[in-house]
């Protein structure tokens, strides 16, 4: 493409984006597309001939446009909402211009600087100690596999670099231990590393969706009596399923007495303790061995960037470091090569976003955003426990409240269970916002995530509305 | 940021990326920054206040492009070089702003069907068989430690998922086979999966650096009578350290007749297979159990897209599917959820990006510019060929050339690694090209990638006549 021809796309293009962002609220958040709808808009088979820019950007707007959930609409509250803010959009204009690889230092010294300095500047943001040594991975499903599989690179005794876990008679039964409310990329994580289901053991929650640390205790004394050896506890601050905080200071005192690797998944609630008032979620965090949080979460960064820290870096790279010839090169012995840190070789430029988001906002620029959707959180549940016919069902740590529909003279279970889930269809088949879902202790439970830059407090108001006027309409 | 903002640094960024692209060849390939010069360019601390567009616009022509290698530049020769396109850019920014996630086919529509349509289209591309079925990952790491894990759960009788690989007597030592010359990712997938170093047995290559089938088949056959339980077998078309294609057809004969899986590893060398006449290089990948080729390697699409395909869909789900309450949708039976089928939950829309390379250079004018590339690789071949001190070192099947230097009168071979990498180190010193090396059979081999959509003849004799100079200043 002509350089003249991509100045004069890509000023429609970001015209086009601007366009998207002002009136993104004319969109319905959830498309009315049904499955096939986009597949079959398009050819089966691929254009043999150039195409036009104009034609592929009017096919963007007549195909692809009608079948996108909006994600960056200031009324999606599904699963944990997240926001591409303009300064991340326009840092990955530039990291795919440049489209470095840094795979080693070497191949583009400002990947690996940039780097650790933006994951430094996060650490210090989120109040870490100083030893936290953080990388970036694509999403919190990865950091959390590295996070394991250095619990059991951390098993020196079995060597499982070396001799692997299988056809040994040496190596025991390995136990995981992880809440109830775990994210289920901690269980794939686990089976892909060849644990399988069985190393799993989930320990109960609390009243409050909180591990129950007696039991992790009753857990593994348990396991070790019967011959099994534990290995590793991951601790959530922030459960996707209710946004519950597992007690991590009683966590960690288990850990450390019983020699067990603590993993943190603080992907969602993570970002929370860049403000000052916040920051005792994470305690006991500072003495996880690793520890994720998502910046393309909570905190305006485009998918995709999950930060990964580690107080042991060399862990990391004993289990992951791997050289060949054709990636050696001269000045391995004075830098860190990311490439040894972790499955994927190649490496996105992805700091530019974090570096362009942190500045533009600065730190109490962010703390004030974040804050305010806590705000909006509490504000909302208000609404909730103030209605007859509605209430909470899990605290509210963060921007995210969950609650269900409960009308009087209704009060079985199964029928309560049917009526919210029929509500949330209700509501979401009016496209008009987008809620999910999540079973707390067996109840079908609503949930509202609020943390989009741009959600005020009319957005949530016209929710509330709409879930009231659903309400009188779902039958049961 | 108000939209006026965004339009107005929108514009100025795609000015700054035309700029960059009319004047990539001005920079310097290599920086000539030393460890820690760009870090230490950066606060240590981050920023409490925001800061304006214009500032962070400032720092990064100060502080960052001073430390980036110009993979976007004609004269990046090493590793595997890449192109991002200007209708790939223009895609991630769109991507970008979109921010979608298409996890479940519910939280974007788009996403899972625009990766279907433009999967199924490359697949057409490369002639693979219809029954191929592709989704995207990161990077071809990802994907072998998917092919690598699917080769697992295929061993129905050892039920990994569930019980995993160790702390049983029913699993015996297994074993995956690999060429000498296979990616390092695909013994770190190895590695990660449990299995261990112990599991990889490197076959020999040829004096082709081809793996020799005749000793795959021996080792089959000892590893069977010493107890151990063969189960995969990995064959690479267009190896990283001399783009060798190992024998695939009859590799797949022998995991036929052995019950192993195949997985092929195209991921630089299968873009070839989309110009007719070079379709035969992937001959034996449509009996592969599951492929692995990426766009962002030779088919101008910017990092990262990997695309992964298997004849055996239903097997990636079933050793991958994990939905919790909180993911569950009523579309769950009429849809793939993309989820399903890998380690990550997260999904950027990268397939926008694909749709828009192959619609603007279609079919014809892809293959037309790999064409090109093969044509410069056999014309920089033959002035090496034809100089008395050059040699190649392996067969030019794609856009990849190794050769060493070899004076006349210098025989002996630790010299003539000393001699060329110093040769290197000089060419990569002058920071006006940028190549990488290999060994190959003990020989220091200096690699030149040439796939880059601008490189022309020009750009390679300058630094084909840089080599000759250089090789009069080296001194061994």
């Amino acid at each position: 493409m002509p350089t003249s021809e991509f100045r004069k796309y890509g000023h429609q293009l970001v015209d086009w984006v601007a366009d998207y962002l002002d009136h993104v609220e004319q969109y319905p958040v959830l498309p009315a597309v049904q499955p096939g709808d986009v597949r079959r808009s398009l050819p089966a088979a691929p254009p043999q001939e150039p195409e036009s820019m104009d034609q592929i950007i009017a096919d963007l707007d007549r195909s692809i446009m009608p079948g996108i959930t909006h994600w960056n609409h200031p009324r999606f509250h599904a699963y944990f909402n997240s926001t591409a803010s303009s300064p991340g959009i326009l840092a990955e204009l530039l990291s795919s211009a440049l489209n470095v690889n840094g795979m080693v230092w070497q191949s583009c010294p400002a990947v690996t600087e940039l780097e650790e300095v933006t994951l430094d500047w996060l650490r210090q943001m989120l109040g870490l100690p100083k030893g936290f040594w953080g990388v970036i991975y694509d999403t919190a499903s990865t950091s959390t596999l590295h996070g394991i599989a250095m619990a059991r690179e951390a098993m020196e005794d079995l060597n499982t670099r070396e001799q692997g876990l299988g056809g040994r008679n040496d190596v025991p039964r390995l136990r995981a231990y992880i809440s109830e409310l775990a994210h289920s990329s901690v269980e794939k994580a686990i089976i892909t590393l060849g644990f399988g289901v069985a190393a799993i053991r989930k320990i109960p929650v609390d009243g409050q969706f909180r591990m129950n640390p007696a039991e992790l205790r009753t857990a593994i004394a348990e396991d070790r009596k019967n011959g099994l050896r534990p290995f590793c506890v991951v601790a959530t601050v922030g459960t996707t399923s209710c946004t519950s905080i597992d007690p991590v200071p009683a966590i960690a005192d288990i850990c450390e007495r019983e020699h067990l690797w603590l993993h943190a998944d603080a992907a969602y609630g993570g970002s929370a303790a860049i403000i000052p008032e916040m920051r005792h979620i994470l305690d006991g965090c500072e003495r996880a061995d690793s520890f994720v949080v998502n910046p393309h979460k909570w905190m305006f960064v485009p998918v995709d960037l999950s930060a990964f820290y580690t107080r042991k870096p060399d862990l990391l790279r004993r289990a992951f470091s791997l050289v060949p010839e054709y990636l050696r090169t001269s000045k391995d012995d004075a830098v860190r090569n990311l490439m040894d840190y972790g499955v994927p070789l190649g490496r996105r430029f992805r700091s530019l976003k974090l570096w362009f988001v942190l500045r533009y906002f600065g730190w109490n620029g962010l703390a004030a955003r974040l804050r305010d959707h806590l705000r909006l959180a509490q504000l909302f549940a208000g609404w909730v426990e103030a209605h007859p016919a509605f209430e909470l069902l899990a605290p509210v740590h963060f921007g995210t409240v969950c609650f269900r529909a409960h009308p009087s003279g209704v009060d079985d279970e199964p029928t309560l269970n049917l009526l919210n889930e029929k509500l949330l269809h209700a509501v979401n088949d009016s496209r008009e916002t987008f809620l999910s879902h999540t079973k707390l202790g067996g109840r079908y439970t609503i949930r509202i995530a609020i943390g989009h830059i741009q959600t005020q407090e009319s957005h949530l108001q016209s929710t509330w509305d709409l879930l009231q006027r659903e309400l009188n309409n779902v039958r049961v």
